[in-house]
């Protein structure tokens, strides 16, 4: 019996929808992005999905953009991840929990502290996104003038890696005997004080809380330079990947895999899920209808600042209404302007169309019927383009039902997705091993 | 109708049991420490009672003790306080969560947005114990070689505080006003940039989160000595105490309140809550055999350790079953000597006794029937030596169960303690007004 490939799925839910319009549109909760009630509702219909991991981005300051798109921005509040996620976690019982923690802006006694109580409150689902931090105006808000170079990012976030994952394996799995009878709580030969001193940081250990049930969370990276994706490559065991077309995704793919094999990893215990924004429709002109709608509620003063950063020119002065003019050359990037001209010839957008599309989410989109969408998903799977996809909903809660309860049950008719959990943490979801402890010999069942 | 002086009542729960014998008392949960369902029975049960809060102490290294003690400490694997508050947060409803946060080991951005995010899951029932942490080995796992300073690290507090609350004030509560046709999300003239640049801290802001439900979460202080004392006249509304009896515990009351109004803050805006050990029995005697059967769980290297550090004279040597003996003058403490030589003369105790006492739980201590207990607590209330207690418990469940089964009925009869909660915050549970914002005009009624 060969065992049938099968799709990883993610769900993006910071912001719950990336779409700048989705607060706008008819029948959504304008204020799904900073409720509870509806993001635990949300977490429970994707956890009675099957769904792997529920994903919180993160940012360290309100988004850098100008008052007039700001204004009209659903991020500005939000959640931080780790209270968001704890809470779930009481709320939920299978699904993944994967929260964005920074190595630039944090510490990693603090980082490995509470992605291990995250791991122990959730009983083994949680996965940490290894960011540096793009933003420059998060470094302001940390008692720096300017943002932290990009190399130095990387390299305190290698060494930060080391420090956490040290800290993790503090102690034994059977460290914590608690004997009653003889009052010993614990075994401390099966302690390990870490005593890292290194050349960004100096931590000493031990962590105060035991190691967690899945031996480490899950390690999730995001980076999409070179350094991002060496790190990645050598720590990762999921890759949440931004490619615009299944060429872009399987250049990628085989990419971070083949440096996996140079340096002896396993190439199955990485999964790459491409960040996918899923329409879907009766038909898939009914589809297109729903993202023309959705796409129409961008206000044109944001989407013209995308319009024009893509294009390397000021596009204000072009007639809304009519198709994109020729544009002179400039040295801005050449790749990203052709992608925009043949997007609008490609579906014989407007100026506003195309301005509104790249305002409101310009990345992967899958947009048709719960078959056309299976198609594609399965494609990308089967050509190894992706391990799976980290769905980004258009607008809530409807968009994310018609996943649910469409789109799942064709991709499990099809054999590409479970019916139902076969574990309980997230890397029995993921089909990962869980971490030996590097200070101490593995023991056959935890007793912890 | 003049209303009737009423307590306070906080739960003290990390670790669960200050005692150090409580996890091999007979009916405890050894693992009561480390496991999220039987905390959050804690939780709901001390709901159910009309608690007003639940109180996460913190510590950010291993304790330090001798190895011989530390394997019997039952502190070493706690959860981190946010993860385990945010989940219960989602498992109860009215019950205030207090979580510890250092200001020496944090940043204020990150401070301020757990708070905040805390605040909104729980619908305004948030508390920060600002501490500025005194363990010298929580230094050593966040990169430093020595402690900060005293002095220092109480400047910074102060300053970490201005800037946290600024943070939580970069919204008028009334900023987010989502207005679908409009396509405005929120006011751009309702946020505040804090750009704070001071001594030890430089935040711009503003937070990327909306303001909460109480303005902002309550604040709590711990620190005993006089810039500890200082910090809690200027900013405290709650204080956690630790006085040894009556007298000292007036001394304490009159100074923060003496402090606060020459300040020309209300007195009524800060609640002292000391640290209080209960164990109910169906007679005062039962009572304290229970305490002398916890006492006896704790072992006698560790006990050694607690007396000879309180006598200032190595009691190794003694006989563990006679009579304390006579104490050469050394040049420790002279107080806490004579404190110690006068609860072995009034208690009969011996020496094995005396160790256990001082190794177990060595604070203030309630031991007795509901109606002895309730006595004392009455007294304390109305001689002004606190406004209610932060109850340590000796052991779980049972010890709680004592509690919210048989002496809180006893108080809410004498009409000490609510039957019911009479609002929904934190804030509503301790009388405390919810604070302006400094940067906006108050609203009637919040949109947010
Ligand atoms: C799907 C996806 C999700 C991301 N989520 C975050 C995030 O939550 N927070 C963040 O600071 N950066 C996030 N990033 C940005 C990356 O971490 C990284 O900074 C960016 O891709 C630039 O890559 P580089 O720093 O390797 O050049 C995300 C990127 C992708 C593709
Ligand atoms: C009831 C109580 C609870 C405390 N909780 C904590 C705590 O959780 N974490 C911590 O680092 N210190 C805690 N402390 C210690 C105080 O914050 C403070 O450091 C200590 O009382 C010494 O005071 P000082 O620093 O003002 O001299 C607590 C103190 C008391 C009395």
């Amino acid at each position: 019996m060969t065992e049938q490939k099968q799709l990883r799925l993610g769900a993006f839910m910071r912001p719950v929808s990336l779409h700048t319009g989705a607060w706008r549109y008819p029948g959504a909760y304008p204020d799904a992005n900073f409720n509870f009630k509806h993001i635990k509702s949300f977490a429970q219909k994707l956890e009675a999905a099957k769904f792997d991991a529920f994903f919180m981005a993160d940012h360290l300051a309100v988004l850098n953009m100008p008052v007039e798109a700001l204004k009209r921005s659903h991020t500005v509040t939000s959640f931080e991840p780790f209270t968001l996620l704890s809470a779930l976690a009481a709320v939920t019982e299978k699904i993944g929990l994967v929260a964005t923690a920074s190595t630039t802006f944090d510490q990693p006694y603090h980082i490995a502290r509470r992605f291990a109580s995250l791991d122990h409150i959730s009983e083994g689902r949680a996965g940490w996104n290894i960011v540096t931090t793009s933003n420059p105006d998060a470094a302001l808000n940390f008692g720096l003038d300017e943002h932290v170079e990009h190399d130095e990012r990387y390299h305190r976030a290698r060494e930060f890696y080391d420090v956490v994952t040290g800290l993790w394996d503090s102690f034994a799995d059977d460290a914590f005997i608690r004997d009653v009878e003889s009052g010993i709580f614990f075994d401390p030969e099966k302690m390990h004080v870490l005593a890292h001193k290194g050349e960004s940081l100096s931590v000493r250990g031990p962590l105060n809380i035991a190691r967690t049930p899945q031996g480490w969370p899950v390690i999730v990276q995001a980076g999409q330079s070179e350094p991002g994706r060496q790190l990645a490559a050598e720590t990762a065991e999921v890759v949440f990947a931004a490619p615009r077309d299944l060429e872009g995704a399987k250049s990628l793919y085989a990419d971070i895999k083949g440096r996996m094999q140079a340096i002896g990893r396993n190439r199955d215990h990485l999964k790459i899920l491409p960040a996918a924004f899923v329409i879907v429709g009766d038909t898939v002109e009914d589809a297109r209808a729903k993202r023309a709608k959705l796409d129409s509620l961008v206000h044109y003063d944001s989407a013209l600042a995308s319009l024009s950063i893509s294009l390397g020119h000021d596009a204000s002065g072009f007639d809304p209404d009519g198709p994109l003019p020729e544009i002179p050359e400039t040295n801005a990037s050449k790749s990203s302007r052709e992608q925009v001209i043949r997007l609008a010839e490609k579906e014989n957008l407007t100026v506003r169309q195309l301005a509104q599309r790249l305002g409101g989410y310009g990345g992967l989109a899958f947009v048709g019927t719960p078959q056309t969408i299976a198609d594609e998903m399965e494609q990308w799977l089967f050509e190894e383009g992706s391990d799976g996809f980290n769905v980004v909903f258009p607008f809530l809660p409807q968009g994310l039902d018609d996943v649910t309860d469409r789109l799942v049950p064709e991709l499990q008719r099809r054999g590409l997705f479970r019916r139902d959990y076969e574990g309980t943490t997230l890397r029995d979801h993921l089909g990962l091993p869980r971490p030996e402890n590097r200070f101490f010999a593995q023991v056959a069942q935890a007793a912890q």
